[in-house]
C-alpha cells in the first residue's frame, strides 16, 4: 500500500517516460504534488495538446502540428542541400551543427527481419521529394550503425542514376574522446579517412 | 527553431520534473510522440486527476485523496507506535522496513531563517494527534541532518511531560558502506552507539 490510488496511478503513468523507473517516478509524483501542482497541470495540458495535435510535416515528415515544420517553412535556407536522417531527434542534432539546408526524415532504418522495407520507412516519399527537384547534393545522415549504413547504401543506389552528389557523413574518432576508448571499427575508419595537416 | 510550437511547449513543461534537463525532456517528448501517444494521454489524465484530487490525510497529513490514507485506514496496525517523518516519501521508506505502526507527516523541518516555525510544519497538529492518545512510543524519524535533528529535539522536549517513550532512529554506518568513506560525524555516532556482540 503506502500511496493512495490517484498517487499510485500517477507513479505508474510516469514510468512510461524513457529512463524513469519506480523510484524516480515516485520522486516526480510527490514533488509535483507537494511543490508544483500548477506545473503538473501545465504538463498535463501540454501533453494532451501535443499527443492530439502533432502530426507530420507534409514535406520532410518530421513531427509538426503545422503543415510545414519550422525548417521547411523557413525561406532563408539552402534549397540545394537535402539532409536525410532517421528521426526527428536527428534534425535537432544536425541543426545544432549549424547546417541550414533542407531535411527529409525517415521512419527509422531498413529492417527486413522486422518487415520494415523501403515503403515502411518512407523511401518512396523521399524519392518523390528529390524528384520535385532543386537539390544538388543529398547528404545521407542515417546512424553510423550496421542498419543505418545499409539504409544509406540502399538510398545511394537509388539516387545513382539521378546525377546528384550523394554524400555520407564522415566516420572518425569523436572530438574529446580518448583513443584507447574508441572501438576498432571507428578507429579504422578514422585512419582510412586521415587528412594531411596544413600548417 | 527546429521543433514546432506544441513540441517546444511539451519539452518546456517536462522540464518541471525533477532531474529532467533539456536533452532528457526532448528525448521524452519525441519518444511519446513517435511511439506511445496513448501512454502520453494516460499520463496527462493521471496528472490532472492527481493534481486536482489529492489532498492530505486528515489523521497523518500525508498526501491522499481519501480522508484517511492507506496507513491510517488499515485496521491491522500497531496503534501504540507513532512514527514522525518529514514528508510523504519518508512514509514509503519506513514502510519498506516492515514497520507497521502509525505515522504523522510533518511539512518538512523547522527552519527559523525561512520563517518556518512549529505551526508552519504542523507540530501543533502532531501534538493534538498524540493527545488523542493510545500511543506508548513516539519514534522521531526526521532526517539525520542538522535541521532534522533540531526538529526531533524540539518535539522530544514537547513530549517530555507526557510520559511516553520518545525515541530517535539510530545513527551509524550504513550497511554495505566502506568505513573510510563514512563521514566523521556518522562514524563518531556509530562508535558511541556500539553494542556488545552476543555469540
Ligand atoms: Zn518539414
Ligand atoms: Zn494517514
Amino acid at each position: 500500500m503506502s500511496f493512495s490510488p490517484l498517487i499510485r496511478q500517477l507513479i505508474d503513468a510516469l514510468r512510461i517516460l524513457p529512463g524513469v523507473g519506480q523510484k524516480t517516478a515516485q520522486r516526480m509524483a510527490l514533488q509535483l504534488l507537494e511543490r508544483d501542482r500548477s506545473g503538473g497541470l501545465r504538463l498535463a495540458q501540454a501533453l494532451t495538446r501535443a499527443m492530439e495535435g502533432v502530426g507530420h510535416c507534409k514535406q520532410c515528415h518530421t513531427l509538426s502540428e503545422d503543415e510545414l515544420c519550422p525548417q521547411c517553412a523557413d525561406p532563408r535556407r539552402d534549397d540545394s542541400l537535402l539532409c536525410v536522417v532517421q528521426g526527428p531527434m536527428d534534425v535537432f542534432a544536425v541543426e545544432q551543427t549549424g547546417f541550414r539546408g533542407r531535411y527529409f526524415v525517415l521512419k527509422g532504418h531498413l529492417s527486413p527481419l522486422d518487415g520494415l522495407g523501403p515503403e515502411a520507412i518512407g523511401i518512396p516519399d523521399l524519392m518523390a521529394r528529390i524528384d520535385q527537384g532543386g537539390f544538388s547534393e543529398v547528404i545521407l545522415a542515417t546512424n553510423p550503425t550496421v542498419e543505418g549504413e545499409a539504409t544509406a547504401h540502399y538510398i545511394a543506389q537509388l539516387l545513382m542514376p539521378k546525377g546528384l552528389v550523394v554524400s555520407r557523413i564522415a566516420h572518425g574518432v569523436p572530438l574529446g574522446g580518448e583513443l584507447d576508448l574508441v572501438d576498432g571499427g571507428t578507429l579504422a575508419h578514422a585512419l582510412a579517412g586521415r587528412k594531411p595537416i596544413h600548417l
